[in-house]
């Protein structure tokens, strides 16, 4: 008998560690970042299900009216999230994806404001050693690429997010609920 | 041998059942409308890891300038979600949450436009057929109440819905990605 529980466990530890495996795996798979053999990053495929992190209303880093003024929708992969509600940094194979879509006024009931229409482009930033000397790369999907190379590390999104960014060159400053988490963990730099 | 291996495949099944078990009860548990034993429902506590739908800036039903405008940030619990995407409808059970923060302006490298600060207010627009007679109701936590009594159906959120609402009284016309999909399922009403 003591034959039979040690196989019955053991089955049960080989299907339990077989599931686990699975589990695990899908989630890295689904939502690090993917690349061709070429090194184009492919266009993440189901952010809109991801965390969603903020949303700005015409937000621009220059002085002057905009007379057609997108969101800005950003959402991160949700293995990244976890790991920076717990430790506020941002692992290896961070993505973080900007959405810019089109504002609309005077649809339906909606009499004064602003609500989102069509997608405008898709831009990521996005962490990962192995496939960036510098860790972080941003790249430019347009409405509908399905994959891009990264822009290059002389435009200036690197150095002004090198500059101003709050958080390992991220915008954490503008995300409401995350910057009081990174400000107790105490990973926001000084003079961003 | 026959007999272990019946038993070593038992293990397993036995472990993966509960495994499985244990998975689908935790969704079920974690994201539909929770309630008091006096009625009042909790505030839902995990809303910002919810699936986002979309962000409206200073919109209202009348016409007029806002000289404070709101965001409005609206999440699905994700197994509705689920649901709506198969099949343009909202199953019971489903808890859409609205969030309005404040604007901010000026802030950090940020010239132009608005982006989100503080929590102003969380209102809930829940379906639950064993609660509600009339299947829906709207809850109004405010900026930190942790339980609130449905809003009495005399008030004009519920016929404004019922009106204008394009699916089922939500106002699927404002969520960018949805829309097309209960277009495509035949499920948004004439003359919402």
């Amino acid at each position: 008998m003591a034959k039979f529980a040690v196989l019955f466990m053991a089955g049960g530890l080989l299907a339990a560690a077989l599931l686990f495996h699975r589990a695990a795996a899908t989630e890295t798979e689904s939502d690090g970042p993917q690349f061709t053999s070429d090194h184009q990053m492919l266009r993440p495929a189901h952010y809109r299900e991801w965390v969603w992190l903020s949303s700005g209303f015409g937000m621009s880093y220059t002085e002057g009216s905009n007379s057609s003024p997108n969101f800005d929708n950003v959402f991160a992969n949700p293995t990244a999230y976890r790991k920076f509600v717990a430790t506020g940094q941002w692992p290896d194979k961070t993505v973080l994806v900007l959405e810019l879509r089109h504002s609309e006024s005077n649809g339906s009931i909606n009499k004064g404001g602003h609500f989102q229409g069509d997608l405008n482009a898709v831009e990521v930033h996005v962490k990962d050693e192995q496939h960036f000397p510098g860790k972080w790369a941003f790249v430019g999907f347009g409405a509908s690429a399905k994959s891009a190379k990264a822009i290059p590390t002389s435009a200036n999104c690197y150095s002004c997010h090198q500059e101003h960014g709050a958080v390992d060159t991220t915008f954490v400053q503008f995300y409401p609920t995350l910057f009081p988490l990174a400000q107790q963990k105490n990973t926001v730099r000084q003079n961003y």
